[in-house]
C-alpha cells in the first residue's frame, strides 16, 4: 500500500474560554494557534503532485481569516459549541473538505496546537 | 472514517548506556528526552473533547517523574532490558495505558526523541 | 571582556487587545506568549554558576502565574497601559529585577514572542 | 494492534524549478530540504530495537549525498520528472527501501519539508 | 542602561552559488532562507511601542519579494558580489535602514539562516 | 558601528552530575546538549565573509567529539570543576579561541542549551 500527503502550516491568534469542568481554561484567555493541514491521496499524477500546495495555502488562509484576531466564542460558527482544540480542528477540516474532496483526495487531517506542548487533531478519510 | 487525537509533550533529562552492538552508545551518556503522547478516539462528547488534556498532562508527569534526572539503567523498571528509545516509549505507554483505557479511548501512541534528529515511537490500538 | 548569561524559557496563554492605531490588534484576541529571561554577569563563582537556574525558573513562574489564562487588559498591573509585547517584556523584567539584582548580576533581558514570527525584548544593565 | 517506529531527520540544500502550472515555482529557486525517514515494524527483538538507527542514518546520508548542494533538475535520477516534494520523497524512499526491506520491516515513510510551512510525504507498507 | 527591541521573522526560497574557495557551495544549490530583523530603541512612547510591527513586516516583505523564488546570482542588486549569508544580511539591512532610521531608532540587526545550523548576521547602530 | 557574525549549531549527548547545592541535578543524569557558536568581526572581506563557516563547523566538531557520548564528569578537561552549562560553554569557547583568534576576529560567543528551556552562554571580545 502507498500513500502520499501534502501539508502546510499556518497560525492565527485568538481569544477564547471553555465552558464546563476545565478549571483555569474557563477564564477568558488566548492562544497563538498553530494549524497543520494534511491532504492524503493514493497517487500523484504526471505533474508530480495531486493537489496544488499554493491553492491549499490560499484555501486555509480563507478559512482562518474569520478566526484570526478574534474571540472564538463570538465567532458565529462556534455558537453553541465549546471551542476546544478538537472542535476547532474539526471546524477547519469541515470548511476545507468540500473544495478539497472535489479533487478526489482520500483523506484530510487537521492538527491544532494551542501551545508548544498541547494539541488536538481531527482526521477524515473519504 | 473519522479520528480525533489529543496530544501533549514533555521532557526529561537522563543518563543511560546500551548493551550490545551499539558502538559509542554503549558508553555512559545522556539525553534530553522529548516525549509526545497522543490519545486517539473516534468521537468527542458534548464537552468538545474525549479526554481532559490537563489530566493527561498530570498523568504523564507522574510517569516521567521517576525517570527524570536519573540513570535509566538504574531505574528498577528497566532491569534486564536495553534502554533504547523504543523500550522507553513502550514503557511510558504501558504505564499510561491502564488509566487512559478506562476512559474508552481507541489508541495511544508515545514518541520519544533522544535528540533533534533521532526518535522512536510505540503505538497500541485497543 | 567576558560575559556569562544563564537563560530560561516559559509560556503563558492570555487574551488582550491594544488601544490606538493597531488595526486588527485592537480587537480582543490572544497569544501563546513565549518568554525568555536572560541574566548576565561578568563571572561565575567556584560552584560553576552565578545564579541558580532552578531558582530563576521558580521566580519567573511566580511572575507569570497572575498573567496565565487571563485577559491582560484586566490584570491590574497593566491598568492604564497598552499591553504590547514591549510593555509585557518590561513588566516581567521589572518584577524579576528586585530579587535578581540583589545577587549582584550585571544585566537582565526579557524577550516576549507573541507568535513564531513576532517578538519584543527589554534589557536593563545595572 | 501494536506498531514501533524509529525515525531520523537530515537536511540537504538544493536548487530546482518546476515545470507546468506552478507560478513562481517554475523559476529557478532553492530550498533547505528537511527530510524525515520513519521505519515501521510490529515488534522489537531482545536488543530493544528492530533496526539500528546509526545504520539508518548512514544509509540516508548516502542517499542524500548526490542531491546535496545540487540543482535537482540536473541530477540524472530526476530526468523526465517534475521535482516536487512528493517526487523527492518517493525517490528517497525507493532508494532506501531495498536495503531496509531486507530486514523484514513493515513500512517506510519519508517526509520532505521545502520550508517551515510546506511539506510532502510518501509512505509504503510492505 | 535600557534597550527595547522589536523583531520579526520571514522566509524566502532561493538558489545561489558562491565564487571562490568554498568547495561544494560553488555549485548551484539553494536554501530556505530564514530572516530575522531586530530594531532597537532606547525607549517606547505612550502607545507602548516605538515602531509598528505590522509596518515592519510589510517593509521586510517588500525587501524580500524580489529575492523570493529567484537565483540570487541573477538578482541585479548582487551583481559583482558573492552571495554569502553575510552579504545577504547586509543587503536586507541596508534596504530597510532608510525608512526605519527616519523613525529615530538606534539600531538594526538582520540575521539570515541558510539552514537550521548555519547563519550570519549584520548589525548597525546609528 | 557595524558588526558581522557567523554562527553554527551542533549537538552532543552526554551524562553528568553536579556537585553542591543543586538538588536533583546532583544525581547522575544527562542532556542532549545543543551548542551555538557565534564569531564576531567588524567587517567582511572581498570574498563576502570573514571566516569560512565550513572550517568553523569542522573545528567545533573536533572540540565536541571528546565530549559526545561521554560522562562529562569523567572527561579529564573537567577534572576539579563543576560541569554546569556555564562551565561547558566557557570550555568550548576556550578550545576554539586559539585557532579562531588567529584570524583576527573580534569576539566569540558560545551558548549551551541543556534542554529546550534552559541554557547558559559565555562570550569573550578580544
Amino acid at each position: 500500500m502507498q500513500t502520499f500527503e501534502i501539508g502546510i502550516t499556518a497560525e492565527f491568534e485568538s481569544a477564547h474560554s471553555l465552558t464546563g469542568d476545565f478549571g483555569p481554561a474557563t477564564r477568558l484567555h488566548g492562544h497563538t494557534y498553530k494549524v497543520e493541514v494534511r491532504v492524503e491521496a493514493r497517487d500523484i499524477d504526471s505533474t508530480g503532485t495531486f493537489y496544488d500546495i499554493g491553492r491549499l495555502r490560499a484555501e486555509l488562509s480563507s478559512v482562518l481569516q474569520p478566526l484570526h484576531y478574534r474571540n472564538l466564542n463570538e465567532v458565529s460558527e462556534f455558537t453553541g459549541t465549546n471551542t476546544t482544540a478538537e472542535v476547532v480542528a474539526r471546524y477547519i477540516l469541515k470548511e476545507m473538505a468540500d473544495v478539497v474532496r472535489a479533487s478526489g483526495v482520500d483523506g484530510l487531517k487537521v492538527t491544532v496546537w494551542e501551545s508548544s506542548s498541547a494539541f488536538a487533531s481531527y482526521r477524515e478519510t473519504f
